[in-house]
C-alpha cells in the first residue's frame, strides 16, 4: 500500500465542493467554537467536566474579500454575525448596510467582522456575487496607511480560503446551528425505573412535575447503573419549591410554565431511574432524542441474520457517536479523540461519507497555535492525525482542504519533529501519554515502541504525499527522507526473526522481548512487511494463542484489517461472529469500549476503577461497518475520490451479501454469492478484482459475472454487461 | 544610566501587591478580552474600523488552584463567571456550589472554569481562604487518567500565578466593568452647532426626540469640523419612524420610551452639528461624559501661569486617554499603540501612578503566542514594549509582573531576533512598519536605520535587565552578550564624526549622509555617548537650524528629555513654552498629535490627506507633566519602586515651583525657590541632588536648604529638618 499510496497522487484529481452561496468563516473557527460547546458538556455524577487540554477560540476579527468583475451594476444582500464593515475598492462605506449596489467593471471588495462571542461569520448574495469557499479571509490583514493616506504593505499578510458548511440560507447563521431532537417514550417501566428499549441519548422530559421536594434522576446504560444511586456515572437532581424547578447541577432555577419540564443538558442512557422526596412528583416521563440527521447510504445484508445484526447495531452506534462532530461514546466522555475519530472517519466513508464531519473533527483537533501538547496530549493520537488526512483525501479528493489544513499540518509535525530522540524517534516526554490501547496486562510505556515510530513513519509519508498535493515539493523530499530513514531504522531496531515479529520497545538501546500484537498488524496494514516477514508474523504473532488477546474493539479493528489485507476473511468473519456477536448475545444495543468474551452480565459494566466506567456505546466498537464494506463488499478508492477504483468482493463464508457503498458520485452496488456478482455504480473508473484477473466495469452500466457448471460438470464463469 | 540600569537589580525588592480577597483570571486574558471591546469601538464617518492586527481572546477554559492549611473547619464562598467544578484533594463535587465547607487540615482545592464569551473568573472567599494573584492558574492541566482510573502527569504542565485588578466583591464580576459617566451640558450654542466648551468624550443625548424623519449628527474637535458634514471624520445618523429610532451605523432599533436618547457609541469632540430632515426633532442636547476615575497625585504649580496651563492641559489630555486601557487619541483611533503607550506609562508614573493601567496596556499590547507581527505592526513599537516593562519595575518594584510577562517577553524577543540580518541588526521586512516619526520630509525606510538599532540594543538591555530579576542567569549572560554586540558596532556604523551624529541608515552596507534628530537623542537618553560626543551632537544635531525640526510631540518628548538629561531645564522650559504654549495659544485645550508652529487657525486641522485627520487630543502631546515632573521638580526612583530615590530640582528659569511626586509609598513634595529648596516623602531612601553635592533626605521629616546672603553679600546655605 505505501508504493501505491504515494503513486496517486500523480492522478489529477478536481475537487467535488460546490460553490453556491453560503455562511462562510475562518477557516478551522466555527469547528473549533462549536467544538468547545461539544466537548463541554461531559458531567460525572451531576459535576461539569471539561477536557484537560487546552481548548482555543476564534479569530475575533476577521476579514473577507474577493475579486469581482461585473457586466452589470448589481445588488448585494449582506448578513453578517458581528460587527462589520464594507471596503469597496478601499473606500469604507457608511454604516451596516444589508443591501448594497456595485456598479458594473472591476472590483475589490473587502468585508471585515468583528465577534468576540460566536465566530465572525459572513453571508452574501447577488444575481453572480455570492460568498463560499472562494473568498479569501485573513485574521490580520496589515492595511496601515502612512502619514499622507496611503500605503499598505500586505506583503506578508497571510490569507486562506474560507471555511463553510451547509448553511445555505441568511437565515441560519451558523451559531445558531443545532442538532435535531424527536420526542421518544419509554418502552417499559419497572417501578421507578424507565427502560427506553435500547441505549439513546437525549433530554429527559418530566410530565407534570408538581409538589415541594426532590427529584433525583439516575441515569444508565444498563440496569445495574440506573439502580446504583452511589456509583451511576450521570445523575440529576432537582428541587421543586414555589412552583419553580431549580436544577441542582447549574442552580439554574425556572418556572413551571408547562406541562413538561425538559433538562438542560443531554445524557446516555438506556435506563432512568427517578426517586423523589417530599411531596415532589410528576406523572411520566418521556425524552428527546438529540441526532445528527445523516443519510446511510452504505448498507449490507446477508444470509446470516448475526451478521445482519452486527451492521444495524453498528450503525446505530455510528449514528449516536456523529453529533456535531465524531465523539468517542455518548455516557462518559462526550470528547472529540483523535485516535477515536480516524476509526469513525473510517467507517464513515462506507456508511453516511459525510465530508464535512471529517473536516470538521479534524479543525477541531488541531485547535490553533501554538500547541502545547500531542493532540488530546496522546502522542499516538497527533500521528493518527496526520494519516487520516490522506486518508479523507483519497475518499474525498478535496484539495482545497488540503491546502486550507497544509499550514497546520506542518506546525504540528514540526512540533513531532522537535520532540525526537537521538535516533530521529519518538519517546514518550514529560507530559505526553503514550496509549497504543487499554491492555489487560501493563504495557511498559518507556523508551522507543515499536508501535509508535510504526505510526510515525506512517504520519510521516502521509505529510510527504500531501505535500506533493499542495505542491511543496520541498516537504516532500525532507518528509520523504525523513520516512525512508525510519524506515530503515525500525526493523533492525525491533524485528525479532526468533519472536516471528516486532518487539514492543527498546529502552537505553535494549531491545525488549515483549511482544504485543498492535505493532505487527499495523506494519500489515501499511504493507511494511515482505511476504515471508507477513507470514512470520501471522503465524508467530496475530493467531499466537501466547500473544495477549486484544479485548478492545478499538484494536480488534486493526487486528481484523491486517488479517482481511491477507486474505484471511473467513478467519475474520468467524472472528467477528464470536466477538461482535459476543456482545450482541450479551444484549447490546450499542457496541462497546471494551469486551473480554469471558466476562458475562455485570463483569462487563466496569472499567477505569469505577463499577460502571465503561462506555457501552463507543463509536470505536463499531467497525463491522468498516470492515464489511472494504473487504467482503470490498469496494475502495484508488485514486482520489473514488475517480478510479477497485472491487474485490468477498463471501468469507458468507452465502451470499449485497451492499452498497457510498462515493462521491453516488454509490456503488455489489450483490454476490457463490453463483455471481453483480457491480454498478455511480461514476468512477472501477476494477473488479477476483484473483489475480481484473475486469473493467463498465460506467454507467451494470457488470454481472455469473458462475455455472457445463454440462461436463466443469465451472463456467460469463461476464456480461447491461 | 546603562550602568546603572543593570546595577539596580542587585538591591533586593518587596513587591506592593496586595493580596485582599479579588476577583481572578489568567493572566493577560481578561486585559486582552478588555481590549478587544476598546479596540473596536473606532468609526470613520459612521463605518466600524477595527484594528488591522491580530486580536487575541482568552482561554476558554482555566483551572484555579491552591494548597490549603487550615486549623479549623471553614465555610468558602464562590462565584465564578463561567461554568465551574470544584475538585477538592482530587475528588470532584456535585454542580456547582455557592457555598463549600472544608475541613481542618492540608488540602488541595481545584476550580476548573469555562467560558466561551467572557474570561473565566474565580471569586473565593473564607475566613482564611481568599483568590487573589496567589492563586495558581493554567490552560491546560494535563490531567489524564489510565485504564484503572489512577495517574495525572502534570510535570509538563505551565502554571501562573493569577492575574488580577480591583474586583474585590463578589458582586463586581470582571466583565461587568465600565468606565464612569457624568452628565455635561453644552457651554453655548450658534444655531445647530453646539459648544461642550472643551474637548470631551462620552454619548451624546438627544432630549425629547420626536416626529418622522433624519437627524444627522456630525462631530468635530474644532468647529470647521463639526461644520463639514462631508469631511468630518466621525457622525451620526438616525432615523425616527413610528415612536422609534433607528441609528444608522449599527441598525440598532429601539423604542421611545423616555425623554432622552443616548447614543450606542462613544464620540470624541467639543462641537456637534445635529441637523433634521422631515419633521424629526429634539429640544436640546447633553452628554454622557465617560471617564476612568483616576486620582491626580502628581501636580506642579510655578509663578508662570502659562507653565501651569501647560500642566493642567497635559493632566487633562492624559485624562481623557487614559481610559481603560492608554489610548492614542480620543477622536481617531481609540486603540492602544505601544509607542504612545510608552510615553503613557511614563507620564503616568508622574501623575496617576496607575500600576494596573500599565499592566493591563502591557499585556493587551503583547495580545497572545503565536507572533504573527510585531506589536501594532510597527518594529519600534515591539522595542519598545520592552523598554517600558523595565521602566515599569523600576517605578513600581512589581516583581510578580516580571514573573508573569517573561514567557512573553522571551517569546517576543524570539520573533524580533529571527528577524535579525547578517549583521545582527533590524531592517524592515515584508509586512513590517517601520515607523520613527510622522516627518514633514520623506524618510527613507530601507536598510538598517540607526534609530531602531539604538532602540534594539535598549530592548536588549532590558531584557538582560529583567532576566536577572526572575533569575534567568543563561538568558541574562545571552542578552548581555547580544546588548554589548550591538554596542560595539553601532557606532561605527552609524556614527559620523564630520556630521557630528549618527546618520540616518545604511543600505546594502553603505551609510547615508542623512541626518535626522532621532538617533542622536535617544543615545543620549540611554547614555550611549562619550562627554565629548555629547557636546558634538548637542551642537551639531540637536542645536542644528539645519537639521529638521520635530514636529509632532511624540518626538518633541524625547528631544526635550534628552536636552533635560544634558541639564539643559532652561532651554527647554523656552521650548516647552513656545511649542506646547504655541497650542495653548492657538486655543488647544488638549494637546494635539501634531503641531507646526508656523501654521495657524484651520491649518492646524488636517492630516493624512484629510482636512480633519489630525487628533486635536493625543495622549502623547501630554508630555510637560512627564518632563516637569522628573527633570524640574527632578524626582525619580534610583531602586525599584522608589525604595531608594533621588531630587535633582531644577527651576529652568521660573521664580517658584512646588510639585508632588507620586510614589508607591505615597508621594515626595518638592518646593523650590531660587532662596529655598523643601522635600518631603513618604518613603524611601532619598538623595537630594545639587550639582555635586548630595544632601540624604530623612524619612519622615521635612529637609529644606535656604540659600541667604550673609551680611557680607556672600551666599550662604541652610540645610534644615524637622
Amino acid at each position: 500500500m505505501t508504493k501505491q499510496l504515494l503513486s496517486l497522487f500523480f492522478v489529477l484529481s478536481t475537487t467535488l465542493v460546490s460553490f453556491a452561496q453560503t455562511w462562510i468563516w475562518y477557516p478551522g473557527d466555527y469547528e473549533i467554537w462549536l467544538g468547545n460547546k461539544m466537548n463541554n458538556h461531559r458531567t460525572e455524577r451531576g459535576a461539569f467536566f471539561p477536557p484537560f487540554w487546552k481548548q482555543d477560540s476564534h479569530y475575533v476579527t476577521v476579514e473577507f474579500s474577493t475579486e469581482l468583475n461585473l457586466s452589470a451594476d448589481e445588488t448585494i444582500h449582506i448578513a453578517t454575525e458581528g460587527l462589520f464593515n464594507i471596503k469597496l475598492d478601499g473606500k469604507m462605506i457608511f454604516g451596516m448596510p444589508s443591501e448594497l449596489l456595485i456598479p458594473a467593471g472591476q472590483h475589490r471588495l473587502n468585508i471585515k467582522i468583528h465577534n468576540q462571542q460566536t465566530p465572525p461569520a459572513l453571508f452574501v448574495s447577488g444575481r453572480t456575487i455570492k460568498s463560499g469557499p472562494h473568498w479569501k479571509v485573513t485574521y490580520e490583514d496589515k492595511e496601515w496607511i502612512d502619514e499622507n493616506g496611503k500605503a499598505s504593505d500586505t506583503s506578508a499578510t497571510t490569507y486562506m480560503q474560507a471555511g463553510s458548511w451547509n448553511f445555505n440560507s441568511p437565515s441560519t447563521p451558523p451559531s445558531q446551528f443545532s442538532l435535531a431532537r424527536e420526542v421518544l417514550q419509554p418502552k417499559s417501566t419497572d417501578g421507578s425505573l424507565y427502560d427506553f428499549g435500547r441505549e439513546t441519548f437525549g433530554y429527559l422530559r418530566l410530565h407534570e412535575p408538581k409538589g415541594t421536594g426532590d427529584i433525583y434522576v439516575y441515569y444508565g446504560e444498563s440496569p445495574e447503573e440506573a439502580r446504583d444511586t452511589e456509583h451511576c456515572e450521570t445523575l440529576d437532581h432537582l428541587i421543586i419549591e414555589n412552583n419553580e424547578i431549580v436544577d441542582l447541577a447549574t442552580n439554574a432555577r425556572s418556572k413551571i410554565t408547562n406541562d413538561i419540564y425538559t433538562f438542560a443538558n443531554s445524557k446516555a442512557f438506556r435506563y432512568v431511574n427517578i426517586l423523589t422526596k417530599g411531596n415532589a412528583s410528576f406523572s411520566s416521563v418521556s425524552m428527546d432524542y438529540e441526532y445528527m440527521p445523516e443519510t446511510a447510504v452504505g448498507s449490507f445484508r446477508c444470509n446470516d441474520p448475526v451478521v445482519n445484526q452486527m451492521w444495524d447495531v453498528g450503525v446505530y452506534t455510528m449514528q449516536l457517536t456523529t453529533r456535531e462532530f465524531f465523539i468517542d461514546g455518548i455516557k462518559r466522555d462526550r470528547w472529540v479523540w483523535s485516535g477515536d475519530a480516524s476509526q469513525s472517519y473510517l467507517m464513515n466513508y462506507y456508511l453516511f461519507n459525510d465530508n464535512d464531519e471529517v473536516k470538521r473533527t479534524t479543525w477541531l483537533l488541531a485547535g490553533k497555535a501554538p500547541i502545547s501538547s500531542h493532540i488530546n496530549t496522546i502522542m499516538d493520537y497527533t500521528l493518527y492525525w496526520f494519516i487520516s488526512i490522506y486518508d479523507y483525501y483519497l475518499y474525498s479528493a478535496d484539495v482545497q482542504f488540503l491546502h486550507q489544513i497544509y499550514p497546520t499540518m506542518q506546525r504540528y509535525m514540526d512540533y513531532v519533529n522537535s520532540r525526537r530522540d537521538s535516533d530521529g524517534m519518538l519517546q514518550g516526554l514529560s507530559g505526553d501519554w503514550v496509549f497504543v490501547d487499554w491492555t489487560d496486562r501493563p504495557m511498559d510505556k518507556h523508551g522507543q515502541l515499536s508501535f509508535e515510530q510504526i505510526l510515525f513513519r506512517r504520519a510521516v509519508e502521509a505529510m510527504a504525499a500531501v505535500s506533493h498535493v499542495v505542491g511543496n515539493a520541498t516537504d516532500e523530499a525532507r518528509y520523504k527522507a525523513q520516512a525512508q530513514d525510519l524506515a530503515q531504522k525500525i526493523k533492525p531496531y525491533f524485528f525479532d526473526d526468533s519472536l516471528g515479529g516486532f518487539v514492543h520497545n527498546r529502552v537505553d538501546g535494549q531491545k525488549s522481548k515483549d511482544i504485543f500484537k498492535f505493532s505487527s498488524m499495523f506494519a500489515i496494514l501499511f504493507d511494511y512487511l515482505s511476504d515471508s516477514e507477513k507470514k512470520q508474523v501471522v503465524e508467530k504473532v496475530l493467531l499466537n494463542e501466547n500473544v495477549l488477546k486484544i479485548t478492545t474493539p478499538y484494536m480488534r479493528f486493526y487486528e481484523m484489517e491486517a488479517l482481511c489485507k491477507l486474505g484471511m476473511q473467513s478467519q475474520v468473519m468467524s472472528e467477528m461472529k464470536d466477538y461482535w456477536g459476543g456482545m450482541l448475545r450479551e444484549g447490546a444495543t450499542t457496541f462497546w469500549e471494551k469486551y473480554i468474551p469471558t466476562d458475562h452480565g455485570s463483569q462487563h459494566l466496569s472499567m477505569y476503577g469505577r463499577p460502571y466506567g465503561k462506555s457501552l456505546c463507543h463509536a470505536w466498537g463499531a467497525s463491522p461497518i468498516y470492515l464489511l464494506g472494504k473487504y467482503f463488499v470490498g469496494v475502495r478508492p484508488t485514486a482520489p475520490g473514488y475517480s478510479e477504483y477497485e472491487v474485490c468482493p468477498s463471501l468469507g463464508g458468507l452465502q451470499w451479501f449485497e451492499g452498497n457503498v457510498p462515493t462521491p458520485y453516488g454509490k456503488i452496488s455489489v450483490q454476490m454469492s457463490a453463483k455471481s456478482i453483480t457491480i454498478s455504480s455511480d461514476g468512477g473508473k472501477g476494477t473488479l478484482r477476483l484473483g489475480s484477473e481484473t475486469i473493467s466495469i463498465p460506467q454507467g452500466k451494470t457488470l454481472t459475472v455469473q458462475y455455472s457448471q457445463n454440462k461436463n460438470g466443469i465451472k463456467v464463469k460469463k461476464i456480461s454487461t447491461k
